[in-house]
């Protein structure tokens, strides 16, 4: 990723993530920053987990619900945040893998609504969970 | 709730969310149990934020999950355990508020999928979130 | 409903409703007029049936999308239209009944979006689906 | 699709398809078939159209539907009947095309769920809405 970061996409969204500390409480980590696309990963750790011992499901999205929001903010214009208006997640595999990745895709770049879809999958490389969801530009955020 | 805490559903959904290790890392609180309507509550802390300083999509997210799948749970015989098949929620307000709490409730019993709503609100009653989602028994757990 | 034809918003929705040619071939009729709500009925019919011979997920599926996008509608100024974004509808119980009615209602009424939730019932009042979708406002429609 | 015609699944998709009656009133016909993947098309007609004269969302979600319940029923056994417990479409664009076509895939193929989703695009390969859907094998359907 170091030949990303003088770019201006890479900037905002690394503040953006950076700014998120829910994304440092689960030990989220940007993998790749493109324009319209974001990949995040996140390890599993023993505060991470459902009634099973598996990755919750609540983190699973989340990492969908930020590289969506991600790949989102790379479309917009300078000093536009997006907020997600809603998102649909359909857990498809166990997380029993110790790290999986969260591929963030826009699919739609509209002025006000962007919508993308995000991709869950394990080291292995299986799906365990697909997403879609709109986001909202929220105009100036100073 | 003490009146219910020596109701087997008590035990149960108590049981099932103190394994959730995710849950006490974001400070989820059971609130009311009964037969198809679990409460959930978490309090704003430093650590739950997304970039704007509200708390992230993903707690609100994680709340409705976890009430919703409470709530499926005391629908189920014993030894059987619920997982999410999907979820979709639409976030409809910013959480300012210092407490939010997520209602979810059994809207349609089945034997093996169970369809579950949640709604979450702040201490004004004020509605941030409103979700659906199904939920998969998934037989013996043992 | 009688006493609403006087009323601009009654006036507004029948209008739109009339408009869409694809209702009056599913013989899609308005139950009930007011801000903030609309009932759609459809009664069935041995064209609008799936292969086991029961009313159509899509019929459904259009009246929720419907009733919600006039709800929706009911809640915005004059000569504004209103387009779904997105729509996530459960399918919960085999419609069997001879008639199916779907109540829209706006949960959360923004300028550009609109959130509503759609209930399908069938004439014994059982719950057949349940839908949550997004409306956005799209300007002038002259 | 000549070529599939002799194809156990070709006749189990064709069947059920033209079972539906509903496909039949709105003109939908079978483009594709192969195993997890099936397309259905539909050409716009006066009949099936929204308030601006655009072919109407319940046309393309239906045939969002179909084209994953399809793709869904061709990973069964014989005898097994799929129907859709949820699904939840994004809509994009406005189809103003003459035709469009909706490619439902198979995402999970499970023995009780399957995870599809579909596609619809127009004429030009624009993509006008994307939709993910769970469906649920019904067993024995005699």
């Amino acid at each position: 990723m170091d030949l990303y970061q003088a770019d201006p996409i890479y900037e905002r969204v690394s503040k953006s993530f950076e700014k998120q500390s829910f994304l440092s409480l689960i030990g989220a980590k940007i993998e790749h920053i493109e324009k319209g696309k974001v990949a995040i990963s996140c390890e599993r750790k023993d505060t991470l987990l459902q009634q099973q011992g598996l990755l919750h499901g609540g983190v699973i999205t989340t990492l969908a619900d930020v590289a969506g929001g991600c790949a989102a903010l790379t479309t917009m214009p300078e000093n536009v945040e997006v907020l997600t208006v809603e998102l649909k997640i359909n857990l498809m595999r166990p997380a029993i893998s110790n790290k999986v990745i969260a591929v963030g895709e826009v699919i739609k770049a509209g002025k006000t609504l962007v919508i993308v879809e995000a991709t869950v999958t394990d080291k292995d490389n299986k799906i365990l969970a697909k997403m879609i969801s709109t986001m909202f530009a929220t105009g100036e955020t100073v």
